[in-house]
């Protein structure tokens, strides 16, 4: 523990790295990281259970800066306790293209970001699904092996943003003990005081949803400690408010937004090195300062240590059933359970819902898998997510696999990136298709920072009926597959519903949505079960009787109707195949061949799909015929929407006769 | 005031018409209907200050049904009160393609429906908006002419929904007492009891944010009339927890979720009317208790007529301002302002980023219109949203046309969207463009109702730099293009920013998007200012020397490549056109013939734009050559990403001759 001057001037090499990179960087935010610096020294020096030089030791304690434009503290931190990824330089290039010290904490680009911030209020998210995840981890192996905290630096902008509610008391109702969050209560946002647009009374909120709750001086290091460890043995999960000064020392900016935001300029730097003693040139941090945080970072060594010699000597099966979880590889029975299940639907045929045949899909994954972790927000009989082996997870047993996350799907969706990221964990959650809307910003992160979370989203279109426009998503699936790195997946029938989970589990690259029906199907998808041709994105379902003179390309529950339509064309005289199209993204990834010959030279190309066209134009071109949706939906039976939207087998032969004979 | 015999049977009418219609629909949510009829009843019978044959009074109170999925303890309000819209055959048609009486309520199918709700919280978003703007109006017009309540009911869902905290600080920091919740507290969700997922003292966290806060048995008529009472007086927005049974009257089914989401059966329902002492048969509301509820329905008929004589002796100009923006038509003075700003740019060619040319435009505006109201979430100084004629509107002065939003994206989209529901105001708001994600139901919701709604969003691509990847929208304008009836604006100079700016004001029939540049970019459109050529979605902004061998599209700061390109190009020998196209739902409006000449015959077609191609292909065709971002993008200065990321004159001038010359 260091002495008071000592945390200081440790505290000040914070400060004063952060401020002159963000100096030379001429654009970032000093003012978090002045103001937090106390915080994070006392955390840093006398809590963090961490090892700079095995950072991804699985039983380390979690450090998440939710207010992620403070980007510089994190950086600082690691620096400065002996992470080799960010060197000296690397703060030097901060926010300047290649660095790994990217404008707001990039998760990837350097060992001891845990997670990608700046969105606000998606870190404190992430940090819940963090800590449940350590939860449900050491319900299955153990306090041997994991027993770890959870702590989040979270500002004004954080607690503002509506997903901090869905996180705080879902977090609140599981009581997650191990979740410490600090608020940097330092009452500025980026147009003034938070007094210009909230008067809300932050540790009063936390503790309505069953916080324990403290205040304290974000300047007293004795006092952050304190309540530090009051709120490890509270057995809730603990804020504290901790009061602080944005900008602390820059003498004419220090508690103003205009040092939120961006660079102080030379004088007002060189008045903060005056105010607090600071006499090192920027970049230099006096030998005898750094030696300090170096052994800081040392302190764990010894737990991780021993914490290598607990898993050496545990059990052998427990020991490298952890080791595969944490490793995210699928245990070895599962290809083998999906292939057999597969050959039973090609024999089955059922007639199902795809929300129902991922249901089953789902039986037989969940059997398999033990590290799924299933949940809903509150649509679990509609999105059919939960399954015979996975008992709910509650405020006093986490030895469940599944989650209610209540009518939160941000929330749960910064939770599952939350468990993604802790590892040992494949959470899978879901909600209506439209409600991705109310997702998007953590799907959005998934997909950048490359985690394997499972969207299962049902009632995919206007065939959910009479909920009405609301409830059906209509431009989501075109609105999903322009995210950068998300997979999207809309099977047709059991089989590809199957082919398509496992394909969501085995891709650790990235996040996938399952798009799924409410309608029944029937099974389309009969032969070749034994490769999954959903691999390929699209496929040919049916072949022409010659040459094709038309070729439809359709997706979900729109390959019926483009079946049915074949069918119409064929006995009118037209070759016709059918193309189904679980997944664009997966389609764009094949080799050129097989994409051109996947699309062909049908004179006639014809999409079916109850959304908009959007994305289409890149198969069928822009002289394509597209059937699908053109504006919102409307509230009647599915069926009768169906014909109303036209959106049937008849108007799509009807539109690729008339183009054929000419007319259309 | 009714009896309470009779507001028994009053009652009962709301349950068993929303019985019987979820029965008959054999679709709905018949528990709630039952379980809030008595807080509807009294409200209906007592407060609500409305008249059915004059639903459009501009000082009538609103009611919002947050939890719109109870979509029947409208409909039966609506009828038995005597709004014409609403019949029984229409309440006999719930949930049928066609009917007024739509599975969720829709805003524009029936006078009386304030809001469209469904999604979860966004009524009380919405409700917030109508209660901020009643007081904005009443600043500016006086009590004489507009004092009224804004009600809402809302829901567990509702309430668990991170917007719902946005808008409850939100309207506790402004003190908006003429707002008033009742929280349906039946303790049920679909999932089940909401202790499955939530331990949530609501009162407490309204109390947080400043609420007056009640609770009350919500079968008690007196208690909810005598809390509403209180509520009134209490100078602060108020929320009453009613404690109810949802499914009220159900024998088996009350207060389960059961009663939630499907029809309780020909049983339960027959239970109930035993029950409940109920003995007509569906649809058949007893004259005497329809009497009583028609004679409940004129109670405000002799306020709405003295409202009507103040109106007729306000002083003139008064009156037709009001009239005037309550029509949503724009003041007179305001296309010629806008004619001579154009003029003005067109002389100066100022070089700006189109955040600031959006400002510039809105000094012109703000001052010719004095119904707008600006604002931004926490952004004002990055969105450029504030000028000299918006002062802040506060908790205790509401005659400012200045919002501080706060950290609230989503809170703030739906308030707007509330606002321009209210009427008399044109809301517009800013934050940066990438966290379009954060309020995109509100968004949707927008342009599902039709609402003049315009979004200030800037920071449009990776031209915002050092912020990184997430805070650089790559897959947003795709995204926001793919919501129907939505206009997405994206300028390349100060006057298309006016012009985009002067074409979202005069559509009144949806929302638009305005996407704006960071960095400064160069006058382009100097000529044609007489006319507004951003109507057209996209125009020629240089002409081929001769016969255009390559046509270049791009929106926003790549018009500028564009024409760097074609410089290039045309240098080499190759004849280019330049077509800007500000917004492609505009351009998708035009004639065929307008169309096809836009498009042109040129053998190479290139897109330029910092975002994703999914909607490029409708204009450039599968092989046309897209020069934009093909996955996230990076931290760093903006000159240096657009060369990283390749989109420059020079690489768009490349890739057009090698297409020319065949090997592209």
């Amino acid at each position: 523990m260091p002495s008071r001057e000592n945390h200081d001037r440790m505290a000040n090499a914070i400060r004063f790295l952060s401020a002159d990179a963000v100096e030379k960087a001429n654009s970032g935010h000093p003012g978090l990281p002045m103001g937090a610096a106390d915080i994070a020294t006392v955390l840093y020096t006398r809590f963090m259970k961490h090892d700079p030089h095995h950072p991804h030791w699985p039983d380390r304690d979690r450090f998440v800066l939710s207010a992620g434009h403070g980007s510089m503290l994190l950086y600082s931190l690691l620096y400065l306790t002996g992470y080799e990824d960010i060197t000296i330089d690397e703060i030097k290039n901060f926010r300047q293209l290649g660095s790994k010290t990217a404008g707001h904490p990039e998760y990837g680009h350097a060992a001891g970001i845990e997670t990608t911030t700046g969105p606000l209020g998606q870190g404190l998210g992430n940090a819940v699904g963090m800590a449940l995840a350590e939860r449900i981890m050491n319900a299955r192996f153990g306090d041997a092996l994991v027993d770890h905290h959870t702590y989040v630096l979270a500002g004004d902008g954080c607690l503002m943003e509506g997903i901090s509610q869905e996180a705080i008391a879902f977090a609140g109702h599981l009581r997650l003990s191990k979740l410490i969050v600090f608020f940097d209560d330092n009452g500025i946002s980026i147009d003034g005081p938070v007094s210009l647009s909230d008067s809300t009374d932050q540790c009063a909120r936390f503790e309505a949803s069953g916080w324990h709750v403290q205040r304290c001086d974000g300047h007293d290091p004795d006092a952050i400690a304190g309540a530090i460890e009051t709120a490890k043995a509270s057995g809730k999960p603990s804020m504290i408010a901790c009061k602080t000064t944005i900008g602390f020392g820059a003498p004419t900016r220090a508690g103003s937004n205009k040092a939120h935001g961006s660079p102080l300029g030379p004088e007002e730097i060189a008045g903060a090195r005056k105010a607090l003693g600071w006499e090192a040139k920027p970049f230099v941090v006096p030998s005898e300062i750094l030696d300090m945080w170096r052994l800081a970072g040392l302190r764990s060594a010894k737990d991780r240590k021993e914490w290598e010699r607990r898993l050496a000597s545990a059990e052998a099966e427990l020991r490298s059933e952890f080791e595969r979880r944490m490793r995210g590889e699928l245990p070895g029975g599962f290809e083998a359970a999906m292939a057999d299940y597969k050959k039973r639907l090609a024999k089955e045929r059922p007639k199902l819902a795809t929300r129902k045949s991922s249901e089953n899909a789902l039986e037989v994954i969940n059997a398999a898998v033990p590290e799924t972790i299933g949940g809903s927000a509150d649509l679990t009989g509609s999105n059919n997510t939960k399954t015979s082996q996975t008992k709910p997870i509650t405020p006093t047993d986490y030895s469940g696999r599944y989650v209610y996350y209540g009518i939160r799907e941000h929330g749960m969706a910064a939770a599952m990136n939350g468990m993604a990221l802790h590892g040992g964990l494949v959470p899978y959650g879901g909600t209506f298709l439209v409600f991705t809307d109310y997702c998007r910003p953590s799907i959005r992160l998934a997909a950048l920072m490359g985690q394997r979370v499972i969207y299962v989203m049902t009632h995919d279109s206007i065939g959910l009926g009479e909920d009405g426009p609301t409830h059906q998503p209509v431009e989501q699936l075109a609105a999903l597959r322009a995210i950068p790195n998300l997979r999207v997946y809309r099977p047709a029938d059991a089989v590809e519903a199957a082919e398509c989970w496992q394909l969501a589990l085995e891709d650790t690259s990235g996040p996938s949505v399952l798009a799924l029906t409410r309608q029944n199907l029937p099974a389309v998808r009969t032969e070749h079960v034994e490769e999954n041709l959903c691999a390929f994105g699209a496929y040919e379902l049916e072949t022409a009787s010659d040459d094709a003179a038309v070729t439809i390309f359709a997706t979900g529950s729109e390959v019926e109707i483009a079946l049915a339509a074949r069918q119409q064309l064929q006995s009118n005289g037209h070759p016709t195949r059918v193309v189904s199209v679980p997944s664009m993204e997966r389609f764009a990834r094949q080799s050129p061949e097989y994409r051109a010959a996947m699309i062909g030279n049908a004179p006639v190309k014809v999409a079916i799909e109850a959304g908009v066209r959007q994305a289409w134009d890149a198969l069928i071109g822009q002289d394509g015929i597209f059937v699908g949706m053109h504006g919102f939906g409307a509230s009647g039976k599915y069926e009768e929407l169906y014909k109303h939207f036209g959106i049937t087998a008849e108007a799509t032969a009807a539109a690729a006769e008339k183009r054929l004979h000419g007319r259309g």
